[in-house]
């Protein structure tokens, strides 16, 4: 049997209705003529906390309650799956706890905090996920995985069907991919709707593990990610692992030099803040992949939290 | 009579449809909290061109159109209307002259040529009116102002009518001052479908003449603008201002020190790239005017034409 099905993330949705933001779809006539394709952007940049996170964070914990009675939760992660449990857990009055490991990107670390969690730092993920057990051993706790928990995938499909909801006899869909949490509930939805959809992952080839897990049907460890993308760090899950098998069309490997002209495009002409994790998913639309021209193409920006005080201490200091 | 109407905000709409995007209007719950009001942020910063000037513009010319044989426009200014005039001209066959006087923001530039335009280049205001008149003098073109002439004014305001059309019931609206073009249309569209509302513009302590050209009902040139938000440095038109004197509610001055901070929290928070002229308005809420505070509010997010240069450049030589 499957772990997520579609109507888990239709109750996903449901769940999530008033609390998380239906997120607009956006079109660029410039991005669609350097890529060929008819591109139809899903911007969870601007869901709350900044990124799509929030919606599986709040779907495992709200779920979680309806049957158990939970006081804290516990969770690792580089900082939009904290983002989104720190606040799912203020909205329903829980307390949060946070394994963050080095290096910590100090506006994701700062939001988690003003959400009220409680941070735990360690040097390296090793440390972090001994942290993690340390922490379910000693208090009442509940593990949020941030993207092997069927709830959490459940949640995160919810971004696809609204991006159907809003455009349809789409054929493609593009998402970055670090755990698997976001694609494996996109693949879901996406194919419950239109099994002739493709559905690509995005990985940057500083982090290339999900390609090689999928291809040798084991989750292969990611050692030591050499990406700016923060997010996409993370080796696949037991979870994860096998929806994608089932269900991506292929993977797009994405270069470094390739994300920061990505983020330069969506900052400059889309007039969007997205992160390096964020940003693989726009790299072969502006590379022109071939067997994207003349589709029509959803995107899912799934982030937007960025560290910009040194920008902006230089900007405050030039003065005008 | 007044040389502007609801219904021509209305045909201007009709003419728009299809054309210009319907922008998004997003929330923040974050914003709404260090307001105290409720804000609804009409993203233009989306729309073509990255700013709503293509709006006017391709309003103005696509009327000219309707009436006479035109072949080339003329225009001064300082990078947004300009793109809008540049690529309005480009969808309807037309050529477009446009004067600009450094300072230069090369990222507007870069667009108005990559729209086809002829740039002229000037070192100051002064020249750069010269230059418009030699050429209206030697080519048998249009002259199609920024802010100052009822067809762009009509065109701006379908900013307010889409506005109102998504959120019901809103208190104010809040938008950047410069030439007065977008408030014009803003207030007419806005005070035809409630008279209550309460229209604010915002403007820059260090190009601080449409207040004091309101008060004393004549328009006070901008002599020497000191101030980042290059869009704000123009004085009204003796078509804005008799307009602006009926409907505006109050003029909130913003510091410099207040654009770098609105800009910030845009960009960090919002995940929304603004341009210093569009971060006028956020600084009223940032800094809770007492006004505001309960209220529903609209704000204009006019625009998000920024030189990343310097940013990009600086990351891609830093590497991961």
């Amino acid at each position: 049997m499957d772990l997520v099905s579609y109507a888990d993330i239709q109750r996903a949705a449901s769940r999530l209705r008033g609390v998380a933001h239906l997120t607009p779809v956006l079109t660029s006539a410039q991005l669609n003529h350097i890529s060929g394709a008819i591109v139809f952007l899903k911007c969870e940049t601007f869901q709350r906390t900044g990124a799509f996170k929030f919606r599986g964070a709040y779907h495992a914990v709200s779920s979680l309650l309806e049957r158990e009675l939970v006081r804290e939760t516990v969770t690792l992660s580089s900082g939009n799956h904290a983002q989104g449990l720190a606040l799912a857990c203020r909205l329903l009055g829980l307390k949060a706890h946070v394994v963050m490991h080095h290096p910590i990107n100090q506006l994701k670390r700062r939001a988690v905090e003003a959400y009220g969690a409680v941070i735990h730092e360690t040097r390296t993920r090793g440390e972090a996920e001994q942290r993690v057990q340390e922490l379910m051993t000693a208090l009442p706790s509940t593990h949020i995985h941030a993207f092997n928990d069927p709830r959490v995938i459940a949640g995160q499909g919810t971004v696809a069907l609204e991006l159907q909801e809003a455009i349809r006899n789409l054929d493609a869909i593009l998402g970055p991919i670090g755990g698997g949490g976001l694609l494996s509930g996109t693949s879901i939805a996406a194919h419950a709707v239109n099994p002739d959809l493709k559905v690509y992952a995005c990985e940057p080839t500083g982090a290339l593990d999900a390609i090689y897990s999928i291809r040798e049907n084991c989750v292969v460890p990611m050692a030591n990610p050499q990406t700016m993308a923060e997010g996409l760090r993370t080796s696949l899950g037991d979870v994860t692992l096998p929806i994608l098998r089932e269900h991506l069309a292929d993977v797009f490997p994405v270069e470094e030099s390739e994300i920061v002209a990505a983020m330069r495009f969506a900052w400059e002409r889309l007039k969007i803040v997205i992160e390096p994790s964020s940003a693989v998913v726009l790299a072969p639309l502006l590379r022109r992949e071939a067997i994207l021209e003349g589709k029509r193409v959803g995107v899912i920006l799934t982030g937007g939290n960025v560290d910009l005080s040194a920008y902006f201490e230089r900007l405050s200091t030039a003065g005008c």
